[in-house]
């Protein structure tokens, strides 16, 4: 993509409605613009990294075998009536009158609807398990909106149930599901670390929340550094291997790790040794739930057993915030100069700075740079302005490209590049081949 | 995908509630099921579907140098009001106070949001042109739901917008989203007919909707044959150079085609030699605007000129139906045993069918093919249930996959296979190998 074309409405002042820094961030690298109170429009720059995040938030669900549906956002009140939370729900919950004055609201979270699609759809032990999940836009109407993407109204979410025949198979499921968020986080970059939690308005007794380190987290986490250690991309997990996935997570669930709200000093101190302990900062990015029939009672969402029986199935949901994460990410990875993108989710890999355009030699060495970065299938972000270099300096460092690429006359004379990882800040004079090959590899 | 795993609630009868053909189908295919009036669930077979034609969409649109954004559903009233089309939407306005009871709405279309977006990030004319576009849910509290997702009240669409510094190169805009549109539904399998059109709500004065052919079309269509033989596909079209663009967008413009609400016959028998009349049934799958300023004056979207003058730019809109997309396409393209997915958009590519499951050198056969259209990055649905072959090839014919792969012990003693075209009914015993070589190629 080149700068010029790029819808980037990049900010040089901080913005003063912003009080986190990823949320300053977002909106000075042109990532999201306010809609209205906790609702954003995410401009390109945000459209690509919230993509690569719903990218392996799918192939981490498809991967453990889920299956993508898509429900709506709009739901009739009839459901959860049924179920009991319409009520309960409180005022976070956006209700609608349609023009016929039925009564409507904007899905903060599906178990209702997809209990109903599961009821109507499944009678039988021999199509089981299910398990479904869909990433869809929910609204939450949070009476003081704030933090950006962290706590909107509008958000984005993954959400996935699981359906099984009894207790056993159901935690199977949601040890499964515990796996691929590990899996998942830890794609993005992440370090995510699973406490157990409290079960909330969804209900049931068997519940943990996923929570990534950041310096400027929401609540404080108490955990053992072995948490910070464990390498579990280099381990291939068979899903369908109930020991294997069974064994993971009897590894993490067994060592400390608490939000403020649970922890307990003694136990930590008596649990994990001194030289082990780490104190820090974490945000919520995923919570899963078992909640057994909590939702099949009242659907009689039923299934003939093999000896005939009819039993109601049990059943989990697991979430990941999709939007939420972009801003997370920004929480847990950024510097005083701007963003630092893990390369699985950055917008691009690669931005390539002309230091001087209108200068033959210089433009024709980035034309050949960018096509070659281009037919190589590597995401560039080619500024070939006429802004000046202090100012494209300032806004790659900005927005956060892991690589930045910088061809400018001098270097060129003598046969050199400039290349920077934005990460650690190293820059290297190396030829523009060597560039090249480094970028593709 | 196992056909024993995958949710699939097919339906036996035809559902009282179902008016036409592709509702019909939808719902005993097991794509989509009615969450309330208007409003549906995609299963996965039917999101497979979608996607397909979403992915389709997205490609072409970037083709043509759109960049992607996405807007929220949810919109605060003020825009509309400073539009002044909160009062006049009317009733399909889907209207809704939030807990501080401010009026906001679920967009129906995005013409205000998105030139606010625009007027906040651009201010001069080295800017221009930009062309935006999201695909996102809308909704149109339609008074009568009904036709299942081809007239639904939640639904997914394409919507592009541009802004230009003048009517010549707005109309430049218009001509490209134009050749994009014909070429978007080609690789579809459809023929798309662009139609003159009135503007209705969005205003301007130049428009056109895209209608495909279907004999079960909403509209009855009069047009000239030349429409069904021109081959976009074939031909490379530069949206750089609007000499080549324009000539596309005139030899389209000039060839006499409308719906009934516009036909003349006097004018088309004048126009249209009889042998090359065509005279069918069509349906809407997508309409483009030209509307000048209508947006940018009460918005002030201005931008600076090379002169030192400010000037409010020219606008137009370009909307696709993406959701509608699925049920026109089945209009499109069925017969009496179910759907024929043109092989662009299908579920999944292949069918493979075991005739008999259990039977110890069927099923090794069967894994093997399966394990190869796999390998090769075939979608494929492999069908291992113990149902009687009866079952599973009505099942097959009512799904629609292009191709249909049936082993069988009888077949495999005699080194065949048989290879069934879903379209054309056409059968085939060959050699499982080369029906692996054919459904690889």
């Amino acid at each position: 993509m080149r700068r010029s074309r790029f819808f980037l409405p990049t900010l040089r002042d901080n913005p003063k409605e912003a009080e986190i820094v990823s949320h300053r961030l977002m909106l000075r690298a042109g990532m999201v613009r306010q809609a209205s109170a906790g609702i954003y429009s995410w401009l390109p720059m945000g459209f690509r990294v919230l993509k690569n995040i719903e990218r392996i938030v799918r192939e981490e669900q498809d991967r453990a075998g889920n299956q993508e549906v898509l429900m709506p956002t709009i739901q009739s009140a009839e459901l959860w009536q049924q179920s009991g939370r319409y009520n309960a729900y409180g005022p976070e919950m956006l209700r609608i009158r349609d023009r016929h004055d039925r009564e409507m609201l904007y899905g903060p979270t599906n178990e209702e609807l997809i209990t109903d699609i599961f009821r109507n759809g499944v009678k039988s032990y021999r199509d089981l398990p299910q398990k479904l999940y869909h990433i869809q836009w929910k609204f939450r109407d949070e009476v003081r909106p704030r933090f950006g993407v962290m706590r909107g109204r509008e958000f984005l979410m993954k959400d996935a149930y699981s359906f099984d025949l009894d207790y056993e198979s159901a935690r199977r499921a949601y040890q499964v599901q515990f796996v691929t968020y590990l899996r998942t986080f830890a794609r993005m970059g992440l370090r995510a670390i699973p406490m157990e939690a409290d079960t909330g308005p969804i209900g049931g007794d068997l519940s943990h929340e996923f929570i990534i380190l950041a310096e400027t987290g929401e609540s404080e986490v108490f955990c053992d550094r072995e948490f910070l250690d464990y390498d579990l991309l280099g381990r291939e997990i068979d899903y369908e291997d109930p020991a294997a996935v069974g064994e993971v997570v009897d590894y993490f669930t067994k060592l400390y790790a608490r939000t403020d709200e649970k922890h307990e000093q003694a136990v930590f101190e008596t649990a994990v040794p001194e030289a082990r302990r780490y104190q820090g900062r974490g945000i919520e990015v995923g919570h899963i739930f078992y909640f057994g029939t909590k939702y099949s009672k009242p659907f009689g969402a039923r299934v003939a057993t093999p000896d005939g029986q009819e039993v109601e199935v049990h059943s989990g949901s697991y979430g990941i915030g999709v939007s939420r994460l972009v801003g997370a990410i920004i929480e847990a990875s950024h510097d005083e100069s701007g963003i630092v993108w893990p390369e699985a989710v950055a917008p691009f890999k690669v931005g390539l700075i002309n230091l001087k355009a209108g200068d033959a030699d210089c433009d024709k060495a980035c034309e050949g740079a960018y096509g070659a970065l281009q037919g190589a299938g590597v995401e560039t972000l080619y500024d070939e302005t006429e802004e000046r270099p202090g100012a494209k300096f300032a806004e790659m460092d900005l927005i956060g490209l892991p690589w930045q690429l910088i061809l400018g006359p001098r270097g060129l004379k003598n046969g050199v590049v400039e290349l920077k990882r934005r990460a650690t800040g190293e820059r290297e004079e190396i030829s523009l081949e060597s560039a090249l090959a480094r970028l593709t590899a």
